[in-house]
């Protein structure tokens, strides 16, 4: 039996959004509509962050979740790795539970461990408790993307949310969880329940991408970091309406919307169906059969193994090459990683890698 | 360019083994020989641990790898889930690093951590000092095997070891890791020292299965807990190698051989070319689609999401169904979880599995 999602209580757009800016030359925009660009376009998931002594620099004594509200700071953070790799694409240097934090809702995110939930959310009083997002309230994060048009250019900037899955699982676990056990026995034992705060969480994910769009980003990725915990039936029956709506709502805006998440082999048809135009692939299937499982016509991203930034740079090299020529499978291939750059990566290899891909 | 292994340094077994119990009639066995049992085997990855209240009062106090070389009490845990649960078969409560610390390396189990490596082995100096196992190291868990098999009665044993992919993580890294970065650059950037690691793991892994069998173990696991980490073209390259001279070195027992990782679905049919038998499937895959891959005459193990056991009984009840419908795509269906039991799981939920998969 099908869920059919609710009627949002996020105000629904018209066709009525702000006139995009116009960059019909970035290699990145031609790629996602499936086009050819002059050249492969590369950007990397986490390439503002960690591994920049700039951004360590930057962010010293700093808390993340400051970072993220202070405009010039996550401006200038999002363009530190555009400035030093040259690559195709910014993307908005943010963190998932930036829109929960916002709405209210007691979160923070402690270094080595990740989103602590002061109180986690599992029964219909704590759903009902969690705050709406209010567009006001990510008004920093909106001047941030403001100031970054200003300053990219050309290149274009990628807008950002979590997935109302993997924002579910952060409320119910408390905190990052391998098994997710919480979250699956609320999904299944409790469905009504699990529909109410994912679409919640929808909503919350709506208005922050709005916000961002508004304020002109050129592309959105929605981010399901653990979709890949579940099983494509599960996944199919709880989380796909709920991310399809998030996709869907920002339709209008004409921007390329991105989906990706980590291990999702068996999931990439399902989360092109929630209204993907691109998906994001990890490093455990080859692009040309992530391309054969999608259909000829997919737009693919990825799928380096940001492990593989440790390897000697013949192996690396190697790999690069290979993944450039598996995309020529797909109808629009952007080069990515298959997960986030891992901290205490050398970032000159990140800069060697570009070259690369823009050579071949 | 395929990786020849070289000859082992453990000596090949003649055909001359210990004459095994004849268990005819136990369905665990009859599955896994491909045949029909009379009724659906059923056993759970980590029955023997965390979740017994009989286990917690027996461990108090003892550190998890002295309990791991004390044959009473690692016979008396492998017997509870037994007693209490009426499960097909008991699994030998061990750790993947027994054979390692055996061996004299340094390494320890911190408890909410795990394994611990004093000294990463990273270099040519480090693996050329891994200490090789000699059966005599694990003369303790033999005994427990022994007695074990005069307590077990008509219920088959099944012997345990870390497969060399894990092992070698554990080692590379230092303790568990996510990512698994040095690992994976270790194996491209220096495969020679990959292979020769990898290569003495094997070892390790093989003298301590023909130890338990020796002792009389009915069966054997082969545990590559965090293969799914690779590409299948990683793992054929770099592990499936080593994993298939581990199962054929101890072919001439003429026990079904388990092999299993989680989240494996891209190389459910690579761990099955590595001399399998029986091939553990999580449950991101579901047994149909696992059989669809694996060929008609698969005989597969799987594969309830442990998560699920946190469910309510009716939304458990129909996923036991479920999977006890879709295993009858097999040749043979031993029952199990998709990974191991988690703690905080009520033991009577695992119990009324049990009988709800044998009235099935």
């Amino acid at each position: 039996m099908g869920f059919v999602p609710e009627v949002s209580s996020v105000p629904a757009r018209s066709a009525v959004v702000p006139a995009r800016r116009a960059l019909p030359g970035a290699p990145f925009l031609v790629a996602a509509r499936g086009e050819r660009p002059g050249r492969v376009p590369v950007w990397f998931m986490r390439q503002a962050g960690r591994s920049l002594p700039e951004y360590r620099a930057l962010r010293e004594g700093v808390p993340m979740l400051d970072a993220c509200f202070d405009p010039e700071m996550l401006a200038e953070i999002t363009l530190q790795p555009v400035r030093r790799h040259h690559v195709d694409a910014a993307v908005l240097f943010s963190d998932i539970v930036v829109p929960l934090k916002a709405a209210g809702v007691e979160i923070d995110i402690v270094p080595g461990t990740g989103p602590v939930v002061d109180r986690p959310v599992r029964d219909a009083a704590a759903v009902r408790a969690l705050p709406a997002l209010e567009p006001e309230q990510v008004a920093k994060v909106a001047e941030g993307v403001g100031l970054l048009v200003d300053r990219l250019g050309e290149t274009p900037l990628i807008g950002f949310a979590g997935a109302p899955f993997t924002l579910a699982s952060y409320l119910i676990e408390g905190g990052p969880s391998r098994n997710h056990e919480h979250t699956k026995a609320l999904m299944h034992s409790e469905p009504r329940l699990w529909h109410d705060l994912a679409g919640r969480l929808a909503d919350v994910a709506v208005t922050f991408l709005r916000a961002q769009l508004d304020a002109g980003a050129d592309a959105i990725q929605l981010f399901d970091s653990w979709a890949g915990a579940l099983s494509e039936r599960d996944y199919r029956e709880f989380v796909l309406p709920h991310s399809t709506r998030v996709l869907e709502a920002v339709a209008a805006y004409r921007v390329p919307r991105f989906h990706f998440g980590v291990g999702t082999g068996e999931l990439l048809v399902a989360m092109r169906d929630a209204c993907a135009d691109v998906v994001g692939v990890d490093w455990r299937v080859p692009l040309d059969e992530a391309v054969r499982r999608l259909g000829g016509e997919a737009v693919v991203q990825g799928n380096l193994d940001p492990a593989l930034l440790h390897a000697s740079w013949p192996v690396l090299e190697a790999e690069v090459r290979r993944i450039v020529e598996e995309g020529r499978a797909a109808r629009g291939h952007i080069f990515n990683l298959g997960h986030g750059v891992l901290p205490g990566v050398d970032p000159d290899v990140l800069t060697r890698v570009v070259e690369l891909v823009h050579s071949l």
